[in-house]
């Protein structure tokens, strides 16, 4: 493939490797995202499916059983429970966020209704819990049935962290692991999982998924802060017009003096914002380093992720998925 | 016990029966509702837990396993599991449908808000999964994956039937199955199953749940038209209202003249009502006998949820199950 230079992306390269594999998960969502009574199902579920994204944790979900050397049918089920589950999420977030676009496309709750959002939402939880029983594994059970909890219970617990300045590192952790990282880790080790891969190898698949997770919320909610909305779609500050209290500001808030407190108290916790204040947001993360030291835990946890990498036996997947680590984090390098 | 006489209600009697195993899936679900991270998701689910209700579908697990002769310990974990489910269900329901009141109490999305009960709903889930995996039986995990799934799609289905006056019965009856007997079905069955019951033992429970669920819902929908609302603790004619089609406005659309049809079209489908309009609703009804055929439809379910239940060996249970069949539709006689 001439295509496959090192110039590619690593993810585009991951694709192009796992592109029968990757074929068979797109069919598979699609068989299972019809339904023979209720039309309106595939409809929604059709518009968020459509608008792609990369389908990074299905992909992760295939990389990992092919490093490990699986040569089954399996992988393929697993993959397609991971974007279920994805995608149900992403329903459910849009009617709690109240979001209006999504992947540059009006949302499903725009478009239809929050009714359709939460029913349908409920729909692909259902199938991706009838697809990940297809394999009859009962640890990948385990796993994703843990996985859907540990998501569940971090977004309840952003609801109520959200504003509350008295939000922790440790907290935001949690949260991240959960809305984020623990679909990441279970796309992962159930790679191994099924491919019946030594425990070492399935932890090291776990703990890479974890950290690679943890460090693409990061980067995200650092790139709220100083991206360039060109490239990344987003306007800078959103985060803080919708009063998020993300690592910066947790960060900017535990060094804050007492009027730099009552800066946060009014525009995060009592949403009481006026034209400057995002500038002056700004001016506090980076007068008290907020940024870079955030950028530094993206870049530690990006480290994690490839020390655990380097613990898998020698394979082209290994590489693309290290490098794919590195991908994450150059956004904000 | 003196108390347990022919004049108590079954599922008294059968509460009574399977007492020790009530109690133990009351245990279970309030272990099982917490969160360590998240203190809103015990606040939502014990206020719904809390306000009781008959625990009808778990105790019917029970019952099944029972009349089985199982005597290990996951039925608890499979009656919870279907507890779960149906909280978790009411919790979305009631966002759907913008309900106020649940049980004679406030709804949790008026009392916290609707991103709670839908991210609660969805941890409720999610624990629903964890506890079915626990056994260890992927007939089971088949069973209870694939109820999720037709409840899910006949919430969406009934989403897009609710108010077009094409419905017919087949359509209302797949309503039904999804967002009432599929629960009752699959709880009533997976009993059987966890005892290793014999093949037509378990068709017969499904069968009997089939039935026992619709016609519980046909109940329920004709209740709505000629109960007594001190004893059903609803209004009469809020299906009216809402302009949901049940079936006996089906069965009157489906008999009705040009006028009559006429009058359909302007109150459910297009939802204009005014005073005098439920009157005309029930004179109409009355008309085309449609609630003395609703009636009777109820009566046929139930005869085949007692003729399931008489293929099934002598035991003390299988009494209570079909005075049960028959306490259902005596709310209508």
């Amino acid at each position: 493939m001439g295509l496959d230079h090192a110039a590619s992306k690593p993810h585009e390269r991951l694709a192009r490797h796992l592109d029968t594999r990757m074929q068979a998960v797109n069919t598979l969502i699609r068989e299972r995202m019809a339904s023979r009574h209720a039309p309106r199902i595939p409809e929604v579920t059709a518009h968020l499916v459509d608008a792609g994204g990369k389908r990074l944790r299905p992909m992760l979900t295939l990389a990992s059983a092919d490093l490990c050397g699986y040569g089954g049918d399996f992988d393929v089920h697993l993959a397609a429970t991971v974007e279920f589950i994805h995608t149900a999420t992403l329903l459910h977030d849009d009617v709690v966020d109240e979001s209006q676009q999504r992947r540059g496309r009006p949302t499903a709750n725009l478009l239809w209704d929050n009714k359709s959002s939460v029913l349908v939402g409920d729909y692909l939880f259902a199938r991706a819990f009838q697809l990940m029983v297809e394999p009859g594994n009962l640890r990948v059970l385990d796993i994703l049935s843990n996985a859907a909890a540990v998501i569940a219970e971090g977004e309840v617990l952003q609801l109520s962290a959200a504003r509350d300045l008295g939000t922790t590192e440790d907290v935001y952790l949690q949260v991240v692991r959960g809305k984020t990282a623990a679909l990441f880790s279970a796309a992962t080790e159930v790679g191994g999982v099924i491919a019946d891969a030594p425990e070492e190898q399935v932890r090291a698949l776990f703990d890479y998924g974890d950290a690679l997770g943890i460090a693409f919320q990061i980067v995200d909610d650092l790139l709220d802060y100083e991206g360039d909305s060109t490239a990344t779609g987003k306007n800078v500050g959103d985060d803080f017009r919708e009063r998020k209290l993300t690592l910066p500001v947790i960060k900017a808030v535990a060094a804050a003096d007492e009027a730099e407190r009552a800066f946060w108290v009014r525009t995060i916790q009592k949403g009481q914002q006026n034209d400057g204040d995002l500038d002056h947001a700004l001016a506090l993360l980076h007068k008290h380093a907020a940024l870079a030291a955030t950028r530094a835990d993206a870049q530690a946890w990006i480290a994690k992720a490839k020390a655990a990498m380097d613990t898998l036996p020698d394979h082209p997947v290994r590489g693309m998925l290290t490098d794919l680590a590195d991908y994450v984090v150059s956004r904000i390098n």
